[in-house]
């Protein structure tokens, strides 16, 4: 009737579900400006320069910069040549006690190799007055400075930002290539699951894990494909997870992963193909009862029906599991330092505790939330984050941990 | 010809702009499995209990905790009343050495108050045989633990994730009500600037801070309007910026803030409302030649046209303002606490200094980029984050400062 697990540790889990993970979901091109959090399929190398001339930071006068050595007291006059027009080639060189007005983006006539700011001038007719010296190169940027021709500017792997989008823009590059979303299927397990909108009855409980599923996929750049509830019947999990590897790269099914008598989901896995269940039972707390799947290299991760053992189900294996589809350089969460508010052990197993963040002048305190039962959705509700205590192992009030955020963190910000 | 501008304090000018903005872009009610990343309009208050009755967290036998002593060595004998099959209530009530076998998520009966875990147990017939006592509530979920029934659950300017979509659903709430997202109509100007695909010639530039400005009001939740690139002509700005005004919420135009005689922008803006440029210069670097502007309550942010100058003005300012617009209760973006790795110090500007972020251990180090210059893009495509250094002021190297991620930071994660 009942089995008793062998918790596999978690690197080595997450190492044979990665592993067996080998579907592709393909590239596609896009619009740049249509790029944003999409994961770059190739490297990007620079075809031109960038700057592609040398250009004026400032708005002011382009000068041969040994030529000028002014001050307040001793200002300097040179003759005036003309205005180099933004987006205009100069039509003229600078020669020595010579300037020319540029504007901010101007680019910098030949001969001169400096400008000075605007506000440190004073023109009159053909005749400018400098009240402060320069340094060669001051307020200039030189051609090639920001990108040089040839070189990789951005890594297949890459999470595009807006500032990527931005240096491919700059590099003339309106459609870019990218992984294709994978497609997830979720489904949740159990007799006593209700939709929203159905009538609650006694004993019985609204579905959380599908919708918190599905957020979860589209934060990590997935396509959430929601196959319902099923009950607590083989053939009915059985029909709906076929349906999930038919339509989709992935499948997360949560519900049913104890060892108890209605533990269908990776009895059900298990009959699907090959390899089938790769790993059951994790040395994880909460999230013991996971199991990881893979079916002709589409991977399936059941978690326990609980809410929190479904997140973490998620943190630790979901995510990386669709950043190994879409190629995806970090495997990781957003990670925040911070100093524990008090001791932390753990027995066995890996254990997590949910966290709330403080944030006190440069430091930020890490302050545990109890209980963190795993049905208490509220207390991640709280979080701002969790730490990860390997098995056997313990923090001392005081010490510096790793958070991963899972609500991205934002105090009041005060400069220095 | 030329102004200089009086240099306003970013506190300052940041209140000033947010005090000016009163659109509101009104509320939706869309279904909850939509609702992540979007900002709740109101306050959740619980209907119900959460959990609506006491759970068992483990697949056992639930017990009167009082009657249970047992070890190994001194194992007791219970009567075995029957299954709570989940979803459904029980139909008996538990006594003096009694038992009731219950999975995870099924109901405690009656007069039972801890549940045996299963692997302590062994069962024969109907007697089943524990070898570990129990505490009162080991493995039992109280009604109503979670969330109170009238209990505020959410606060109105929520930023929604996963956790908290997962929590609405507990409570059976399929819709919810959210701020409308901001239309944000976005502006290059200059003759120099070219769209992609256009054939680049000397002098020109791609414009680059358009797409910048889209994904940036994208990942803040707005919907980006492009009015696309006008050249350095009054008319043209005018007609752009007025049909910007027109179509959306909120317009940000970059390019032409400088002092320059092609500082179109704030000499438009002051034509087209009330109260018109609010600020004009502002203590920062780089991003000093910023205006701030509202029509009427719309706002408008006006930006200089090198992009490291823009995204810096939209993180300070925009990213605020479209915040404020959604009644987001934190106006600022994601923090980390760093240890510095060189002095730096401040003019009498706010300086901001780029930062690439390594971790070794539970330390993070955040190293300054040299050089930022304001045309510098690649410098903001190498950086994590920014730190922002109050004017007159410095920072020693070792010490600990906030970091303002630019680049959701992602490390190996190493359970300690």
């Amino acid at each position: 009737m009942k089995k008793f697990l062998k918790y596999t540790p978690i690197k080595e889990a997450l190492a044979t579900f990665l592993d067996a993970i080998t579907i592709h979901t393909g590239t596609e091109s896009i619009p740049t400006i249509e790029g944003l959090h999409r994961v770059l399929a190739r490297d990007v190398v620079a075809s031109v320069d960038l700057p592609s001339e040398n250009m004026s930071t400032r708005d002011g006068y382009a000068v041969r910069s040994e030529d000028v050595n002014a001050s307040l007291k001793n200002p300097f006059t040179f003759r005036f040549l003309g205005e180099v027009k933004i987006g205009t080639p100069p039509k003229f060189r600078v020669g020595g006690q010579e300037c020319a007005f540029v504007s901010t983006g101007s680019m910098i006539p030949n001969g001169a190799d400096a400008v000075v700011m605007f506000e440190y001038s004073k023109r009159g007719g053909n005749k400018v007055e400098f009240i402060k010296s320069v340094e060669k190169g001051e307020n200039v940027t030189y051609r090639g400075s920001d990108i040089k021709r040839g070189g990789t500017v951005l890594q297949a792997g890459t999470f595009l930002y807006s500032q990527d989008l931005g240096i491919l823009s700059a590099l003339g590059i309106g459609i870019i290539t990218v992984t294709k979303r994978p497609r997830v299927s979720i489904l949740s397990t159990g007799d006593e699951l209700l939709n929203p909108g159905q009538k609650m009855s006694g004993a019985k409980i609204y579905d959380t894990n599908r919708i918190i599923l599905s957020a979860l996929v589209k934060e990590e750049g997935g396509i959430p494909i929601d196959l319902g509830i099923a009950h607590d019947d083989e053939d009915e999990i059985r029909r709906k997870l076929e349906e999930g590897l038919k339509k989709s790269d992935a499948v997360i099914a949560s519900g049913g992963t104890s060892v108890g008598e209605k533990d269908l989901l990776p009895t059900v896995v298990g009959t699907l193909g090959r390899p089938g269940v790769l790993v059951h039972g994790i040395a994880m707390r909460p999230g013991s009862p996971i199991a990881l799947a893979s079916i002709e290299g589409k991977p399936i991760l059941l978690t326990p029906g609980f809410s929190v053992s479904c997140i973490f189900g998620f943190y630790i294996f979901g995510r990386a599991m669709l950043r190994k589809i879409l190629t995806r350089r970090e495997l990781d969460g957003v990670l925040i330092r911070a100093t524990i508010t008090e001791d932390i052990e753990s027995d066995e197993m890996t254990r997590f505790v949910l966290v709330k963040l403080i944030h006190q002048g440069s430091n930020v305190k890490a302050e545990p939330i109890h209980p963190s039962g795993s049905n208490i959705l509220s207390s991640f509700v709280r979080a701002d984050g969790y730490l990860m205590l390997a098995p056997k192992s313990s923090i001392k009030k005081g010490q510096n941990v790793d958070i991963v955020m899972t609500r991205l963190f934002s105090a009041n910000f005060n400069p220095r």
